[in-house]
């Protein structure tokens, strides 16, 4: 019950999933869950400490696991990845920045390099950089990423590009349904990167009423901006935005997150106080378009299954080319 | 040598692909050839007269052809719906605005009533008026377009919209080559539109100089803007920017679009003989994101043929299952 690929092979996987490492939401046990469950989980290190990191990796058990870091962050914190590496994670994830100061110590330590891009330009870095593992991200999903590329153009583009050095490329950014993860592999991806339909898991670090939120939401609901980073006193360069849920605060401020910075001073304590009480029409959640397809919260093993049987049948519905012969074998 | 879907069988067609109807593009020898190589082509109305419509129909000869318009600027050219579906079109296609006040004249007139949306929002409404197929477009689109919803996961979700009513839904944007056309009906379309990748053709009515720009252009060189529109002094809605390929002029005024209107007087000249003249520092193409994937100028019928053979490859790689017993055929 298996599609097998470069990335299955690569790290003795059953499925071409990967769990998305979502800083908040991707801790040890559902890394731990989605690798068990024959996929390969990721812990999103996040703005988080070593002592943060390394309970989420107690919490992985036993399981074979990887962990991503935001790459501009890495700089300040250099000792998170040492921690990190420490923990013999099979693979480490690099997003939002230049890989190439890391790439040396990560291969050294054994880890696979993964490096998400969001656009030709970083895929052809992160190629130069030495990674082993591509991410294609487009603006679809959820949290940060690139504002100009979306997974259906961004993908086949980077495979070709890709194609030339044996690399694997993954798909990231709208993958919720196990039509996506089909979709993605006719787009020539050896897998697919889900992030939305794992916030909304039993494993997940978020509450439980933002998982409910997230159940409750339709695609038209998200949008991406600078304002939830400007709020949090985040300094992200300005080619990556957030993709959230819109509430009364973000449509607030949205376009508008110059004002909003002069204007953090009197705001921060409400602020503060809205995300520490789950006071939504301030704070928010990070979640993909994808949001729209997401109708319950289920174990993490369940969503890998379920993604697996809805690929079956998403291919097995595409109907016969007629008069060509015998149909291949999917 | 063809994949039969809900779309095939509404018009008797071989093969689930439509040319966008693309102004300035997509005109009756475009369409013609794309419907006589067994797809479904669009002449687009874009901004022109009755004149220019009765010669473009007259070029698609005896093709079964459709007829795309921009629904806004009808509101203010009632006489052009009227002359087009004098021609016996079997659809009509409306983009950018709300499809209601003609929808009956369309079905009257025996044409089926083809309606491009950009989000949940629009698909709803324009199932409330009646529409015979639903053309969910993401913003890699070319052209006009919605700045919100991308194509991978905006598909899917009309199509769940739809199902309730098996209103068929069509894939528009980021489909190029037969991987998207694969990657298109596993998300559950009932076929795709492909603009960019006709841009290309033989018989597109693009200046070879434009064409040649098409070929050479990468995927990252396109921008959702509005610049274009308010250099040609057009009214768009504000919901709605134009993909284009970024130049000189337009990275000047992208983001700055109400200074370039107060200073369009003195700007207007030079930018007109641009345009004239196929100057592309300052003139520029409506193309896709796909753009990446177009790397030459084909007859339409050789495109319509490569899309397919793709398609079939795409699918035909896609790892099997394996101990998931026999393969499902295709």
């Amino acid at each position: 019950m298996a599609y097998s690929t470069k990335l299955t092979e690569m790290f003795g996987i059953e499925h071409p999933l990967v769990l998305a490492p979502m800083g908040g939401v991707a801790g040890g046990r559902l890394a731990g869950a989605v690798s068990a469950a024959g996929a390969l989980g990721f812990i999103g290190a996040g703005y988080g400490g070593a002592a943060g990191l390394d309970r989420e990796f107690a919490l992985a058990g036993d399981a074979q696991i990887g962990v991503g870091f935001i790459t501009w962050t890495l700089a300040q914190n250099r000792e998170l990845l040492d921690a990190a590496l420490r923990r013999r994670p099979v693979a480490v994830w690099l997003s939002f920045g230049d890989p190439e100061p890391y790439a040396a110590e990560i291969r050294r330590a054994g880890a696979k390099l993964v490096v998400q891009v969001q656009n030709i330009r970083g895929a052809a870095e992160a190629l130069a950089a030495g990674a082993d593992v591509l991410v294609a991200q487009g603006t679809e999903a959820g949290g940060h990423g690139g504002n100009e590329r979306s997974t259906f153009s961004l993908l086949p583009e980077v495979v070709d590009l890709a194609a030339k050095t044996g690399v694997p490329v993954l798909a990231a950014g709208g993958v919720v349904d196990g039509r996506g993860l089909a979709a993605a592999l006719a787009l020539g991806a050896e897998g697919a990167v889900v992030g939305s339909r794992f916030v909304a898991s039993e494993e997940s670090l978020l509450s439980d009423a933002a998982r409910r939120l997230v159940v409750a939401a339709g695609g038209d609901d998200t949008v991406r901006t600078r304002v939830y980073d400007v709020a949090r006193d985040l300094s992200w360069p300005g080619e990556f935005t957030g993709r959230v849920l819109r509430n009364a605060f973000i449509d607030q401020w949205h376009g508008h997150e110059d004002e909003l910075a002069e204007r953090l001073p009197e705001l921060r304590e409400a602020f503060a106080s809205a995300v520490a009480g789950g006071d939504f029409r301030m704070a928010t959640v990070h979640i993909g378009e994808g949001v729209g397809l997401v109708a319950d919260i289920l174990p993490a093993a369940g969503i890998v299954r379920r993604l697996l049987d809805e690929a079956d049948r998403a291919l097995a519905r595409i109907p016969a080319r007629r008069g060509g012969g015998a149909a291949p074998a999917l």
